[in-house]
């Protein structure tokens, strides 16, 4: 098999990273996808760094051993604790999502503005994108705000319900008029954008590092000369445990039919 | 070392499990407590069966190695899904958080009143619930109510928010004056009673399981003669993973000192 002919490995903790798995597969139609979804141990944002660190780990010898030509992680929480360990670990290129939702927010901000950057506790404690930011875009203006409940909230499917609006408009609220540019920096986030949008108002730019990761792997894939040249590629899910909810989530969250879902145990 | 004189083993998935070790310490100053927290895996909730049983047996067989002399599944979950199966692996007893709060749900009913079961979704699912209220007390009618985003909102310290209280309203609102008694069927909810009780109305009395269980467990070792007459016990805590957080959150939620908190990783 040639080497672009292999398939785009995926990982996150749960479902969130089907954002970066439905962006991807309108971008790029032709590739073969496997995602793996760590549900036995979802979620990571509430976990230590050496947990996040082993469970990544784990993940990446098992996807490796899949054959993939390229690795997304994801995942904020991993991308911000393992990514370097990742990418010593793997043959093949690795992407995270916070390289890609810094540059994204670089764009959109103007010059000394503000960003916010939102994301689960263990990703915003490891002030990844504070540091990611500081040094590509210096003058700007950066906070970090974790909002612990916008991935349950999203898990129980109430994106648009009260509960919603209201716990974002307890994180939140103390931010609004106050950023130029809010990061989802969880890739659950997406899901709740509208919430947050409303919450934030109309002067505040939301970048979806869902949607930038999708992007960014696109152009290195093409860059590498890596791109598949098939017209349809195939999707592959495995998760850890539980495959019927995730598969069901899957759909109604997202509207991904993910046909049978595999397991795998650590 | 005399059998009475040894520890009492407590696990959960994570800190619910703590309200059953508040409530024990103060029937039973005497004992010594070893509490077991999978705060590497918590929720377990929205697991699968076959998962909750795996790491249930893990932290069964650990305790054990700690000569325990009786043990306490403080979570609704495992007791729904592992108690059997965790009663066949260990010498010493083992109580679940079930028995005791359907007991007591009986003695607070009216004959062919209505009982209404708070859980997880996997506690819920199993209907572990259902089933012992029908063999113990026939003609009573029963419901249950998965309540997910419970946990979360615990976990967040957001007990007193106006997230709660709509998250409640959401999926409580609908039973209101509909149940003679609500069992909160998962050791985090009592941290939520004041909330669930204002949706409910008055009318409806609220049974904590781990206050049951911690009843019950005071009964049984009285019954077998391994009361500790000791007049302080010691408390020792480990956890899977983050054993600082485990230990702030422990004392905002439960005003319980932990002090210095193991780990244990599998």
């Amino acid at each position: 098999m040639k080497n672009r002919e292999r398939p785009i490995g995926i990982f996150d903790s749960g479902l969130g990273g089907l954002t970066v798995f439905k962006e991807l597969r309108a971008l790029l139609p032709g590739e073969d996808l496997v995602y793996f979804g760590d549900t036995a141990r979802v979620p990571y944002g509430t976990k230590s760094p050496e947990a996040v660190l082993a469970f990544s780990k784990e993940i990446t010898a098992y996807l490796l051993e899949k054959k993939i030509k390229f690795l997304i992680v994801a995942c904020n929480t991993a991308s911000s604790l393992a990514l370097e360990e990742i990418r010593g670990l793997s043959p093949v290129p690795v992407l995270g999502v916070i390289e890609p939702g810094v540059e994204a927010a670089l764009k959109a901000v103007p010059a000394g503005g503000r960003v916010l950057v939102t994301g689960t506790s263990a990703t915003v404690n490891s002030r990844a994108y504070s540091r990611a930011l500081a040094a590509a875009g210096p003058g700007i203006k950066v906070a970090e705000k974790a909002c612990p409940l916008f991935v349950p909230l999203v898990e129980e499917g109430w994106c648009a319900r009260p509960a919603a609006a209201i716990a974002a408009r307890e994180y939140l609220a103390p931010f609004r008029g106050k950023a130029d540019v809010l990061i989802l920096g969880c890739t659950h986030y997406p899901l709740l954008k509208k919430v947050i949008a409303r919450v934030m108002g109309p002067r505040t730019r939301i970048v979806d590092s869902a949607l930038a990761a999708a992007r960014a792997a696109l152009a290195q894939l093409s860059g590498l000369g890596l791109l598949n040249p098939a017209r349809r590629g195939s999707s592959e899910f495995i998760v850890s445990d539980a495959p019927a909810r995730f598969s069901e989530l899957a759909y109604k969250l997202l509207r991904i039919r993910t046909g049978k879902v595999a397991v795998k145990r650590f």
